[in-house]
């Protein structure tokens, strides 16, 4: 197998749970900017849940494929900063990924095999005069100008160190094929109040007249927003390509009192006791 | 009458209702730069109120010429995506808004004589490989690329389809110009407290000594939010032209107990009854 | 002693008290894209405590050194928009810092003597066409231009108007060393709750087995936040070269009841009592 090709573009994402109190992300910038003034930076989120990387690996591995091939993404969800857990580099489809290896990057990288995974060696982290980062901030002092680096051209993914097949797995449990349907769990609520879940559209394509089950409720898969009336309950593929519970014009998390974690199951009308 | 000219800048504004979760605000950027590298795009708000297209049109109105001509502004609060609902390009004073055809760009387009509207056309769509977006997000799949195509030159906003005199009207009533003054609404609240009217500076012009009333209140013009002592209400036309009500280092929304909605009236002093 | 060089990289960052409803901050960027339309502008944040310059003074001037040399910093905290306060520029380190002369910057420059500050000339802000700006948003109206013209090299820090000496102190006292120890105060909160003060480590290295003491607490020193238990508390020095209380995987704020302006003192542990 040949390594897949990484052409930088120059754009470099950055994913974080920093909120945007203070100047965290601010400075991360500033340092990509000191190693390459040329890179063209854009937040895809900073409000994912502190602490916990499975959902900024979530929305990374949802959204990468919107943005230029040759894109270098960050994402700094490190509850381990300052201990020796290692920073990883993914190369998948033409995009370059850079995290910490606490299971972050885990859904982009289950067949290590086809996707190769490289651990960021301390003999490179010298070269680049990155060896005495601070202990709490390692996205500011190491990630950025790797990917600084990585997104001028500098170096190739494979030249930051060792080929690994031996990553963090995820926090999440993947979706779960059951007799009567699959089961999965909200990952994330956006601003109007939808749950997003990670269950794959790919999975529901067999069910005949799929509903979504959650709390007491029994929620009918639409296309869109406007196709229910302001109010009612509504599942539906969302344009990230998982299955999304929504309200006409409202919050599906007020009105089913539900949050991150809340269990989905997706079956057959047929089956569904009204 | 000649069309106006517009002379591409690169520069592409961004306004929704999306608020700061999730990675939508940042897969818009990314299909923007996978059709246009050289973008230089600009976060207006993504805190307007979600579903109500007013206040995102609102903050484009009296924002746009703060910008460089041949600008691309996006507006994005769309909860009829999805459905037949079209999305219009306005070309005026050297600067084209993008936006679905519900209302938000209306107060852009008082006098489509003099301000040309186009809708954009499928025959359009289907050249730039748009015609199947998804059925959810149509910032990310139509109107970012159809930006990008904009800001870079590739085409005009004159060629994006068919010129229309036809579009929905905006969701807020204008200020109505009464006997004894003129009464308008908040339109939104900034992060200060300060309460933000849809009154013109235009219309207040000709009122003798005007007081702005609110509540029980009536409020003083001032000139600037240091001409009262900390926590005293004050009116001001504001940087945007606009009436707006403030407390001196402190929350007019919270001494008033009024929001978005809230009615003002501006009259002569000598009619106020204290 | 010879003027410090500013060798301007195209860099501008942002700081506020704006938070992030409305087109504030993105008004700022079009008027900046207006006199410089390579400018390279990065938000450092945007929410410092409304009406409190020291929250914003005290995060530039902790990040400047992470931006390239020849970067322009815009903050903007400012109580006395509009009236006769006056607005600075300090050059330092090869940055130059634009703020309103209202204590914002005064820790950048507590010794004017090799810190150079000019004030801003009327006759400049002429000769710019700035002149007759809002009475309500000298951000966007002055200081975004005047940074832009700074950032794109038309003019140099010294070029603004008249060297001064006697410029508006912080409203933030300097942490106090005592005979015991060092007393200082909490700054600001990050997302996290980790709470940041105000105490720099050149102040506690003289301190032998330093700890911590917040409210009823003493808080042990460790290098990182995973030295310790989730929920349990601890005191480090941060990124930024300041003591911190932070809280394994945890909020300090919520498990010490404090915030902003909660007094911290570090004494050695020997002369704590338990």
């Amino acid at each position: 197998m040949t390594t897949p090709d990484f052409a930088a573009s120059g754009v470099i994402t950055i994913t974080t749970d920093f909120g945007h109190k203070g100047p965290f992300i601010g400075v991360m910038k500033g340092r990509i900017l000191q190693e390459f003034a040329g890179a063209n930076i854009v937040d895809l989120t900073h409000e994912t849940l502190a602490h916990w990387p499975a959902e900024a690996g979530f929305w990374v591995s949802r959204s990468y494929r919107f943005f230029p091939a040759g894109t270098v993404h960050i994402a700094v969800v490190d509850p381990g900063v300052g201990t020796d857990r290692e920073i990883i580099v993914i190369l998948r489809d033409g995009h370059a990924f850079l995290a910490p290896d606490n299971g972050l990057l885990a859904t982009l990288a289950e067949d290590p095999a086809d996707v190769p995974v490289y651990r960021v060696s301390d003999p490179l982290l010298a070269k680049l005069g990155l060896q005495h980062p601070s202990a709490t901030f390692h996205g500011r002092d190491v990630l950025a100008p790797l990917a600084a680096s990585l997104a001028s051209g500098r170096f190739a993914p494979a030249d930051v160190g060792p080929r690994t097949h031996d990553i963090v797995p995820s926090w999440l449990d993947e979706p779960e094929k059951q007799h009567d349907g699959v089961s999965g769990v909200v990952v994330t609520v956006d601003a109007f109040g939808n749950l997003i879940t990670n269950i794959d559209q790919s999975l529901i394509e067999q069910i005949a007249e799929p509903v979504a089950l959650a709390g007491n409720h029994t929620l009918p898969f639409r296309r869109t927003y406007a196709d229910v009336r302001p109010g009612e309950l509504l599942a539906l593929v969302n344009s990230f390509g998982v299955v999304e519970l929504a309200c006409g014009e409202g919050s599906a998390a007020d009105a089913l009192g539900a949050g991150r974690g809340a269990p989905v199951k997706v079956i057959s009308a047929g089956q569904a006791t009204p």
